[in-house]
């Protein structure tokens, strides 16, 4: 069983990948909607949460880890590494690998929450892979809350692009969507760094990466393979939201407590 | 002793009126920024911290206490007053106040996060003060993202706030900004509604209500009062902004715990 958590939705991207890859494998994703989002939040509180997140799965029996989110990637990966019993994937190698791969010898850049860019884990990650510091990497803040009102076109995304990332135009071979929102805002920023720009998902390229490491179950059948959907908040708005980010309307989400009452 | 809590840095305007309404006064604020923020969330999840927020401020010995964030008053003020043994104040009633006294019998709007508007907090208190729900309760959800990225004013700004609320241009005589954040986007805001639209802060009202209420400290000297600034997260990004929202430098900030690790 594979274990994915995010803090909150845009990992759904993330695990329909996975599933998609490996049909036969169960599944359990946690969203910590009630702490979202980690982009905003310091390294010690993000590896706090990655921590109560990773803790909760393993319990559950998972024998893998996924960390769909971009920050908590950058944040938190080599202490669950270190700490945990299971392997665990990030999605900032496997992002950075793939764009590599797509483009050898070109201009890197990278975009992410503050949390991420600050971290230097993109940029280490890159010169790492190929000798020399990406070309840019940038934090792009209101990306995640444009993504989540669902105004991914039109004027105003396309002014914030802009803002963000219209010097880049045509200075780049690939741009890393180093957040799990952004390809949401793939068009508008495809338009603003101009053709020539390759964008890569960082949570797509996880996928493949773990269906290169992963045996499937032992004695996979015909009959489809068990998948759970737990959340931190209660799951209302979060069924709504599903549908969307995974392509198929879950039978059910559950409402987990990583916090015990104080009161 | 005041306490006062807020999702994160917002309700320092709500506790810098407070200090320049009761200068005798000591206080203790508490921000949660390591779970800021709280107008994306459900009641339940709101409920659970402010219960946490409000327990631990009754423990450090607070006479009185004053829910700083809108989505806190909106969905918990009910539950803190009727478990708490200390006058407890939000600013959802204030705010109202404020605007029919400013504008008897005028047309009403009121704008704040999309845990707030759900809430209907707002539109009750406006109907049990006037007889008549508001002209219009609206949420507004990328003006926090907004104002913490500093875009404040200029094209970007001006864009957002005519999407949400160009349709309301010359239709009434008070908006009330019914989130700590909106203050800081007055201007764009104004500019739109147009100049006959009084805009109404939530927060600020909230201290003439408590100098109203409060009796000073006993004993009261020259001395000045202390004054303690708590977060959840770690301080060091707090205290850059502390300054633009209190108005003056703090001397240190203090992190505090609010949830037991389960690791």
């Amino acid at each position: 069983m594979i274990g994915v958590f995010d803090s909150g939705v845009g990992g759904l991207t993330v695990l329909r990948a996975i599933r998609q890859r490996l049909p036969h494998e169960p599944t359990i994703y946690l969203g910590d909607t009630a702490r979202v989002p980690y982009g905003t939040k310091s390294p010690e509180v993000v590896i706090r949460y990655s921590r109560n997140n990773a803790s909760l799965l393993l319990r559950q029996g998972v024998q893998m880890l996924v960390v769909a989110c971009n920050t908590a990637s950058a944040h938190a990966l080599e202490v669950l590494r270190a700490e945990l019993p299971v392997p665990v994937f990030g999605v900032v190698e496997p992002g950075v690998e793939a764009a590599v791969r797509a483009r050898p010898g070109g201009r890197i850049g990278v975009i992410g929450t503050a949390g991420t860019i600050a971290s230097g884990a993109y940029q280490r990650a890159i010169e790492a892979r190929t000798g020399t510091p990406p070309t840019v990497a940038r934090a792009c803040p209101l990306f995640v809350p444009l993504a989540e009102e669902g105004w991914t076109e039109g004027p105003i995304a396309e002014a914030i692009a802009e803002r963000y990332l219209g010097d880049l135009r045509g200075k780049l071979d690939v741009l890393i969507l180093g957040c799990t929102h952004y390809p949401l805002l793939r068009s508008v920023i495809q338009e603003v760094v101009g053709p020539n720009t390759l964008l890569v998902d960082s949570g797509a390229s996880v996928a493949e990466v773990l269906a290169a490491e992963a045996t499937e179950a032992k004695g996979a059948t015909d009959r489809p393979p068990t998948h759970r959907l737990l959340v931190t908040d209660v799951p209302a708005r979060f069924e709504e939201v599903v549908t969307r980010f995974l392509g198929e309307r879950p039978e059910r989400v559950e409402q987990v407590d990583l916090e015990p009452s104080l009161w």
